[in-house]
């Protein structure tokens, strides 16, 4: 299967913002073994959108769009690829009623072109999204495919993953297997699977670094199911003998999801406390559900007088040490472990920039972690902007925290 | 004059590298007046790379490609265009000369095919690359204009803006002025947007939604500068005195740095209690520089125990009200103004979901905001996912609190 990946927005085609969208496609598609021949961009102009998809139907089987599907007028996605395919549009009267109740539930009055979401080229099918309002369409006309998504990556990628893969793949049977590691670069662990010389027919691995974790994508694709299973379990027993301690999750589960798994399983509440990473380790592990079965509290101490108010700093420590000091990281782990109910603190304190208001450099950051048993500090200097050094911190803070719990 | 960026190579369309270059491209030519009406990107294979430029000389006036210029056998971009447009390649004596003296001046061997880069379409030119030895080619053919640049960003961004610009800009001046808008909904917007009715030769009004705050974008195009300055000025007015008390920024600014610049400008301390947003306003706030200024301290109470004893929340309003009431949300702003330090708090509470753990629906949210004269609560009903709430409930409270200070 041949695909064209056509973007649609004025905000690519004027530069103001990267097409992360048709990377992010075509990766994915080269994964379940679809080639991608074009990549087209085209602004919200319904004459010059219908005519790109006239020549995409002409050169491809496969059409994935993005954009364009919103409720406002300069919306045309939907309008302009039913034109194109000679298809009328349909209301969809289901949607229209889950748009109703939408807007009933949250409170907010309706507009009329919100009603322009429950429209559809006649025919097709909603592809549901879980993390916004407009929902995906999938259309196959004489042994074409055109799926479309929304614009937004935090929209259109979980709708890719979790209904479009289904859509496009062939007769061959694809699976995909993640082995999530933590505590090992990138370079490295290509390294160490280069060295496993793991060359099956049909087989792909690759790697993924995001947010401090790097995940180790298997990808086999063979007409056999046991030849897959066969190889997969392999390939698993193999990468795990040589990497197994820096593996923390089989399922794509992110280190917050994890951690705040482990601490429910064994009925331990966590407290948090941040100076540098400034709410963003507390946000991490509070966007898990459940997580108030053990997230118990967190305290973001910026000025060093909440930092001995809240959690009991020593004064003559930030004197003699300053906030950003191995001292004051163990202090606040401390304070904060001596309130109720809390079986493990972790805290952190560091120089998140751009100028270094304490001791040391920009990028340098403590965090302790204290359980009733024993304390650990550990040290590291990031570099980059503040959001980057923020966020460097916040996945050095959690994958320590799991290392401590995992002992 | 209507542009098309083509940017060739195998790396973009598997996805392995992102496009940068037709986002800088754009970009560039926008600044420049010249509207560029599709991205295409495509394999380095000559049949399809062919079609592809027949189909841009059809629909546009410049055309820019990158990538594909060097001396191995898969670059193959002039060749491809002088076929598409039905030239024949001729050798250019002094390109030849100086790669000849190139090499020798680098005491390195010429390979033959090191003498392809001296081929070029008939009667096109070539322009100097400063920072490789794969020069650009220039033609200009029956009112079109084709530029052909290298693919390495390193050596294409010289390349344009040292020898491109001017062979492209036209007599037009473009400009773009933004206008940043919270608390109203982008349907909304648009809405009152039409009842403007604003019509001006050479502008456009477009409008993004991001993070609960949108922009609008008025891009207007002229000969005539003073014709530009004195429409901006008319639009401007105009929106201004329709949605006022929305606008919170004329450049782009986020609503995080807005409010901390309003705050450290009229030296104000805040405070950040924090609920179901579980850090999240923290880490907002906390991600612009300068952010040490006015955050003192942000206090997450998940737990009940918590709001007791960090808040000083009232153990009988927990059970009268439950945590997620307009009354908690008071006591939890109101303990943390009583801290020392504070001058303006802010809290959050609410059912992030995904199950509800106290009263009312998942998605409710309060927030309450105090100074020391008054404070005042606000009340949503979010739908969405844990992850969609958590980012609602901040773009809410974050919106509340520049009314707030707006006062």
């Amino acid at each position: 299967m041949k695909a064209e990946i056509v973007t649609i927005g004025t905000e690519i085609i004027l530069g103001s913002i990267s097409n992360s969208n048709a990377t992010y496609i075509s990766k994915r598609l080269a994964e379940l073994g679809i080639e991608t021949l074009y990549h087209t961009s085209v602004d919200d102009d319904f004459k010059r959108l219908k005519d790109v998809i006239e020549i995409a139907t002409k050169r491809v089987d496969l059409i994935i769009t993005t954009g364009g599907l919103g409720p406002t007028d300069d919306d045309l996605t939907k309008e302009a690829i039913a034109s194109a395919l000679d298809l009328p549009m349909e209301s969809d009267l289901n949607m229209e009623e889950n748009l109703k109740h939408f807007f009933a539930y949250s409170e907010r009055p309706m507009t009329l072109n919100n009603l322009k979401q429950a429209m559809k080229p006649l025919g097709s099918e909603f592809i549901l999204n879980s993390k916004g309002t407009a929902p995906g369409i999938y259309i196959k006309k004489e042994n074409k495919k055109i799926i479309m998504l929304p614009g937004p990556p935090k929209e259109m990628i979980p709708m890719f993953d979790n209904y479009v893969t289904n859509l496009v793949k062939d007769d061959q049977i694809v699976m995909v297997k993640s082995i999530n590691t933590i505590g090992i670069g990138e370079s490295q662990l290509e390294t160490d699977l280069k060295e496993l010389e793991i060359s099956i027919d049909g087989f792909v691995i690759s790697t993924y670094a995001s947010k401090g974790c790097v995940e180790i994508k298997v990808i086999g694709k063979s007409k056999d199911n046991s030849y897959l299973e066969d190889n997969f379990k392999t390939i698993i027993e193999k990468i795990t003998s040589k990497i197994g301690k820096n593996i923390y999750s089989f399922n794509n589960s992110s280190i917050e999801k994890v951690i705040i798994d482990i601490l429910s399983n064994n009925n331990l509440k966590i407290g948090v406390a941040e100076s540098c990473t400034g709410g963003n380790l507390s946000s991490r592990l509070t966007s898990i559900p459940g997580a108030s079965n053990t997230f118990d509290r967190g305290i973001i101490t910026y000025s060093n007088e909440s930092k001995i108010e809240e959690l009991g700093v020593n004064k003559q420590s930030l004197i003699e040490y300053s906030a950003v000091s191995e001292q004051v990281a163990k202090e606040m782990a401390l304070g904060l472990l001596s309130k109720p109910n809390i079986d493990i603190a972790i805290s952190t304190t560091g120089n998140a920039g751009p100028t270094s208001i304490n001791n040391g450099p920009v990028g340098l950051i403590y965090t302790c972690i204290a359980s009733k048993e024993e304390h650990k500090v550990y040290k590291r200097i990031f570099s980059g902007d503040r959001e980057v050094v923020q966020e460097r911190a916040t996945n050095f803070a959690l994958s320590n925290l799991y290392e401590f719990l995992n002992k």
